[in-house]
């Protein structure tokens, strides 16, 4: 579909499936509201590609650990509230503490927003949680422009976290300012947790959930995040999984200095030629992990599982194109979403304090450290894991008869989670999709890691929701982060559309309750 | 030996050994004139020190190809010319033209500075070289202080080029300023050649060298350089041999832009993985290199070879102790220095475009860069070893059936060089040596590559030699690099006392010929 063709759809059906709607909600709004809601939207898009303009500059990385990024984070997080504030939320601050780093230094943890919008109790509350650090990004990595620069190509705005997660987080917001320049009622209640350290493992946000647990989440009906990407460029889809991930460091150290490599090469058990040996004992170039036992607790794949992945619409050469990838390491759909969603996968990210610069540097790095990771899926135990990858490296390790000293390190780990598909915010943001979209979306799992959800089922025994925006070839975490002016302003729509069809679900099945 | 005590050992020694010199050189010095080379430059030493502080300043890194970087080296040569002006000597900056690097933009070579101090025929040539550019250094690598500050700490005197190459230059230039000081003849003609980019392989200096050969290389005797180090803290070296370089670049690129690796983590053949695998084909735990027929051309071991290991002083403990070596590959002073001379060895330098920043990034890199190098020794022949690499590579890669591209290129080849110690500056060096240390030198090779000692012997046909200052510990090309104190003005000592040496061989070697 082309994107301007979805847009066009979305103007032309909205008034339709809104007459077929009825009363909508507690509060029903009045009929055309939604159509009124997606023109506002249209007419004021340029307005909110500058809001997202302005939050790309930010450069709220998390991940580099230094004083200047967190200060960068923290203006990030009082430009939320400032804008929660303007639309009327009642918003805290909440002090995080300090992150004690491993060098000693100890750096400053970004308050947490928590924001309400409305307490009636005749209505649903909703809880969206979001994030507005980003990963690391320099032009020379390879961006074509300034990535805290929002750059606007073909439609496409281009800038370190546009998609993940300042775009999304913003379309939320665009959704509930639009309820208030039509001076309509909100048909939901809305409370917001918006954070700074999700690219960093969201540290101390789990215990902040469950402090708030009886406080702030108290009357919290359900919670909706949209922290990841279509499987489609077209097709919206809908998350109920995601894998966890285990995050491991292993140090080679001879000692803290570099070697001249023409002074010292040759009589060293140099730490590269150690550390290479040990990420290439990791996975096999099938993409197999080669880790002993690692695939044992992994959930076994029934019959009905597999039909799960036939039906979802995925065009695998148009997903290789839109990638840029030659080949993949399956050749089916099926095994291509099962490896992604439901199979562990091991990444090598890179080497710290090696030679890493343009040029030709003849040393022989003194203290290695290598990084990698392994994406976790139902029912891997994270400690378990954790044994086995040291276990596996310690023994390959003891077999070089090195004399360096290796230490491996677990430094993330966060559990996979699996959502419950027949509640009622899935049954209500299908019908807000089919409203604006056209069409059903993909029911998908998402490979990637989104720590808190879990988290949040866990503590609070709510029902929670991924709703994407993004489209596949978005480009997250890499250079040229993207997300399209088309999935921008209608995912801003989608959000209008849920809070109404939420209200409307609620409505209908609080009536049977009352008679 | 304590330092201070060697520093108390040539303030004795010196006039000792004088008296039993007696004539020395065509124009023989006036008796004692050694002793007060010596007291001056001790009287001195600060004003030398402080010589090298300004240098050391100057970020004249060749091998970061930066613009601003080689303006640095730019500045570096200028006061180098500078200071040879003040000496009386006749200065020539060569123009080298531009640099093109392999994203297109050129950068300036700098020039190259020929100097020239007397050219009296009865007197010997000698032809100093060196050069002022840097390896890169940062101080959050480990620095203990800013690199670029010389400081001193228990006499060491740290700072990036402080004994890679600045200290031993400015040494030589101290020597002759003490002769114009004392106003002394020099008792040889001198001359310099002083370059910018030796760190970054010589570039262009060979063309120079073949170009000035007829010119300002037409009255040149001999050779002289120090750019290398001691094989111990305390005794000198005289050094005849060096290895030579084959750099290797390995690219495996997927596509320009990374992946997120929980999006496409378990179904790319992701580029670490094959670049891990490649790397760690090349070398085993013991040091061996796994390249098949890379060990056919090296020159057999004779017993007659034994034997020059076995009497290199080399405390094996001690040389251990002071690079902080937990263990080496072999257990035996031969196989040690055998396996830094006289056999090849390959190390791993580090990766450009993988993940290199501290934290966590949970990246996929999407094109990775592997940097290894081979220490070429007798009679290994570069083009041969770059074949052998290639195809063992490409065997390595298509075995993996990735969908990766992979490309090997030898990016730098410099050929090993081996001198005739029985030449009249061995000798000469030896008894310099001698009256200013007290001690006959180690006679060693150096494992590390003076690309230009072997352009110098094919070119000239000349004799090379290389007179080192830096002692074992003085950890070029690493964090902290340092010169010691005394080495510095020490060595500063023994060129004046190779001058004398020099011209004194050369006067009696002359009277028979004149007989």
């Amino acid at each position: 579909m082309d994107p301007k063709l979805g847009r066009m759809a979305s103007w032309v059906l909205a008034p339709l499936l809104l007459l077929q709607g009825g009363m909508l909600s507690a509060s029903p709004p009045a009929p055309g509201l939604l159509g009124r809601i997606f023109r506002h939207i249209d007419l004021h898009q340029d307005a909110f590609v500058r809001t997202l303009s302005e939050w790309v500059a930010v450069k709220s990385d998390s991940i580099q650990p230094l004083p200047c990024f967190r200060q960068e984070i923290l203006k990030m997080m009082g430009l939320a509230a400032d804008e929660l504030r303007r639309l009327g939320a009642r918003v805290d601050s909440v002090d995080m503490g300090v992150q004690q780093m491993p060098d000693g230094q100890s750096l400053p943890i970004p308050p947490v927003v928590l924001a309400e919008l409305g307490h009636d109790p005749a209505k649903p509350t909703v809880c969206f949680y979001g994030h507005l650090d980003v990963q690391p990004a320099h032009k020379e990595d390879g961006w074509l422009a300034d990535p805290y620069t929002l750059t606007e190509v073909d439609g496409k705005l281009y800038g370190r976290g546009a998609t993940d997660n300042k775009g999304p987080v913003l379309a939320w917001l665009n959704a509930v300012s639009t309820f208030r320049a039509l001076e309509q009622d909100l048909p939901v209640n809305i409370k917001f947790i918006i954070e700074g350290m999700e690219e960093a493992g969201s540290i101390a946000l789990e215990e902040l959930v469950e402090k708030e647990k009886q406080r702030f989440f108290s009357g919290v009906d359900y919670i909706v995040m949209s922290d990841n990407l279509w499987i489609s460029r077209r097709r919206p889809a809908l998350v109920y999984g995601t894998r966890g991930n285990s995050y491991f460091t292993v140090e080679v150290k001879c000692r803290d200095q570099d070697f001249h490599s023409g002074t010292f090469g040759g009589i060293l058990h140099e730490p590269m030629a150690d550390l290479v040996a040990l990420l290439g004992s990791l996975v096999d170039s099938s993409g197999r992990i080669l880790i002993p036992e690692i695939y044992d607790d992994v959930a076994p794949l029934t019959e009905e599982e597999r039909k799960k992945y036939e039906v979802i619409d995925l065009d695998l050469e148009e997903y290789q194109k839109s990638i840029q990838v030659e080949r993949f390491l399956f050749d089916t759909k099926e095994e291509i979403l099962m490896h992604l969603w439901r199979y562990p996968s091991l990444s090598i990210h890179g080497i710290e304090g090696a030679f890493d610069d343009p040029g030709a540097k003849t040393v022989i790095p003194g203290r290695v450290v290598g990084k990698f990771s392994i994406r976790l899926v139902p029912h891997m135990d994270m400690s378990v894991v954790e044994k086995q990858v040291k276990q596996h490296l310690e023994g390959i390790f003891s077999k070089r008869n090195s004399s360096n000293q290796m230490t491996v390190s677990m430094t993330l780990g966060i559990h996979p989670w699996i959502a419950d598909i027949t509640d009622h915010q899935y049954i209500a943001a299908k019908r807000a999709i089919k409203t604006v979209f056209g069409t059903e979306p993909d029911m998908i799992r998402d490979g990637s890691t989104i720590p808190i959800a879990k988290v949040f089922q866990d503590t609070l025994q709510k029902s929670v929701m991924m709703l994407p925006l993004g489209a596949v070839d978005d480009g997250e975490h890499s250079q040229n982060e993207k997300i399209n002016r088309w999935n921008y302003i209608e995912g801003s729509k989608l959000f209008a559309a849920f809070f109404l069809e939420m209200a409307k679900l609620h409505y209908n099945n609080s009536l049977p309750n009352q008679s």
